[in-house]
């Protein structure tokens, strides 16, 4: 398996997620507005992945920053990640995390070479950490899922959505390393194709049985009998539990819930945002319309066709079985359950 | 509007459905063998369409057969014919009805050339009959919509799934022609793309407002109020209002019931099977791995990838809030209701 993201002495190396499957193309970014470019085109996405992303590009700002009006260049560093992407609660949480630090660090007078030193080690500890946190919520989750049953996902929410490991398929390859035979159905999720290009790549990589289906397929696959359990990532989760994750999840837990299939949620407590009470409040990304007229640059509708293209549905949590994190996991009522796993 | 098809000196002439709508390419089929070929392949697709197709193959058959073993070609031709798809009931109406003139022909003593010409007259019976009775169902439709309002489709049951004028595309043509100012919300329909190709291609063309959504997008565009009905066609209804339709359409169906959306399945009654008492009775066509691993030709999943591609899927009656036909509108309870209209 290849790494997501890495910090090395040329830059921060990402793997094209746009290439996959077909190409296995590694990409440097070698100053900070490459790494925000790499957000905002999806060459790296998934919510805690931007994290890593986030964190990394504003270390590589301040490395390439001039020492004169450092305040100055640093937070036009971060507002320039920042106005990557509007959804994933990750990318703003890093760039705080990085935020804290650069002033801790200034508040103690350290030198301008220090504080690059610092915020370099603070990148890659974000990295390291997430995979960390992805192995401790896989172990977690992986109780949760049926044994031998067939486990439905959504998007990617995989090594490839993280540092590494993944959060859906941390909890499913964590399930599988505990001895359950699981086999996953891989909806496709139009329009960036995620699915098909991503999670059944992952998979196939680490052996695991995957098939995959259309989005339209997933009701009648639930419908027959075909799904013990459906697990997905999320952007963002507000306090009240309602979950901001890739277009066409809400429809998943719709249908399982008709289906009487449980629904979870795999996520760090840094997608948690506890500054949100409801999922009403999480705003929507809606991106280029030629994800929806294309395929990979063929294209299927009428040249002047007009369109909708929101990027992430929000889930209330009603449709929400449990919520997968590091620290555990929360049922409801999440306001308290989703409070304690955070602060507590 | 180009004709969906349409019977010539040549043979019978249908527009490529797989091209649109790059390309508007015309393909004659010039023995029942290519009439076959043109349902399986998907060259014309849609229950009405199907059906029309089929019985100017059974014509065109029976035009091109020796006057020797009249019946055992007879029995071939439309063996062949009904072997090409298994779920639309369409194919065997207009297979059985072809075969009822024949008997009745031979009944009474009718030379190979009357039989053919009797044969030919008919199958140009059924494509006006179909054009005539989407214009009777669209009629009986269109007062069911919510003036002003946006209704969303799934796949194409258009002018180009009948012989002309279309099912659900019929009742909201219909609507639009009796001054309502509807707009349309057309699936993409994963994976053969029918709402992208045809769907958003045949609204342009009448200049009733469209936009498209990939599947995924349904259940987000329900929730936010953008959807005011649902209309879909079908492709086989059990007796008791079960309706096997595109795969999705079940999704959608569950979607809209969750989000208090009325669904309507608008059908001619010659797709209404009343030897099926439920759906869980009707055959589902399971396609080529490709369509799920390519678009148009072009690969997005891993070369050996395992998929899932049932073609149709099964609503529930208790989900369908009407079932329009050009005999009038069927409601729960389906068993009478749809018998009346049927037989009535």
């Amino acid at each position: 398996m290849v790494n997501t993201i890495e910090w090395t002495d040329d830059g921060v190396v990402m793997i094209d997620q746009r290439k996959l499957p077909s190409e296995e193309i590694l990409l440097t970014c070698r100053d900070y507005h490459d790494v925000a470019d790499a957000i905002r085109t999806m060459v790296i996405r998934g919510a805690p992945a931007i994290g890593c992303a986030a964190a990394m590009g504003v270390a590589i700002g301040v490395l390439k920053a001039d020492d004169e009006n450092l305040d100055g260049q640093f937070d036009e560093i971060c507002d320039y990640l920042a106005a990557t992407r509007p959804t994933a609660v990750n990318l703003f949480w890093a760039i705080d995390r990085m935020r804290a630090l650069y002033r801790s660090q200034r508040e103690q007078g350290a030198d301008p070479d220090a504080i690059r030193q610092c915020l370099v080690d603070e990148a890659r500890r974000v990295l390291r950490e997430d995979i960390a946190i992805n192995r401790e919520l896989g172990g977690h989750g992986a109780a949760l899922l049926p044994h031998g049953g067939t486990v439905m996902t959504h998007c990617n929410a995989g090594a490839l959505a993280t540092g590494g490991y993944g959060t859906a398929l941390g909890v499913i390859r964590a399930a599988v390393e505990h001895g359950n035979p699981l086999a996953v159905l891989a909806n496709e999720t139009r329009p960036f194709m995620q699915g098909s290009r991503l999670t059944v790549w992952e998979l196939q990589q680490d052996d695991i049985p995957v098939r995959l289906l259309t989005d339209s397929m997933a009701g009648h696959m639930m419908q027959r009998g075909q799904v013990q359990a459906v697990v997905v990532g999320a952007d963002r989760i507000a306090a009240n539990g309602d979950v901001a994750n890739k277009i066409g999840t809400y429809s998943v837990a719709v249908l399982a819930k008709e289906n009487g299939i449980p629904f979870y949620v795999a996520a760090p407590t840094s997608t948690v945002d506890l500054n949100l009470a409801s999922g009403k409040e999480i705003p929507i990304e809606e991106r280029s319309p030629d994800e929806v007229t294309q395929v990979r640059g063929h294209q299927i509708a009428p040249q002047e066709t007009e369109v909708c293209n929101p990027a992430f549905d929000v889930t209330p949590s009603r449709y929400v079985g449990a919520i997968i994190t590091e620290n555990g996991v929360a049922r409801a009522p999440y306001v308290p359950s989703l409070k304690a796993l955070c602060l507590g």
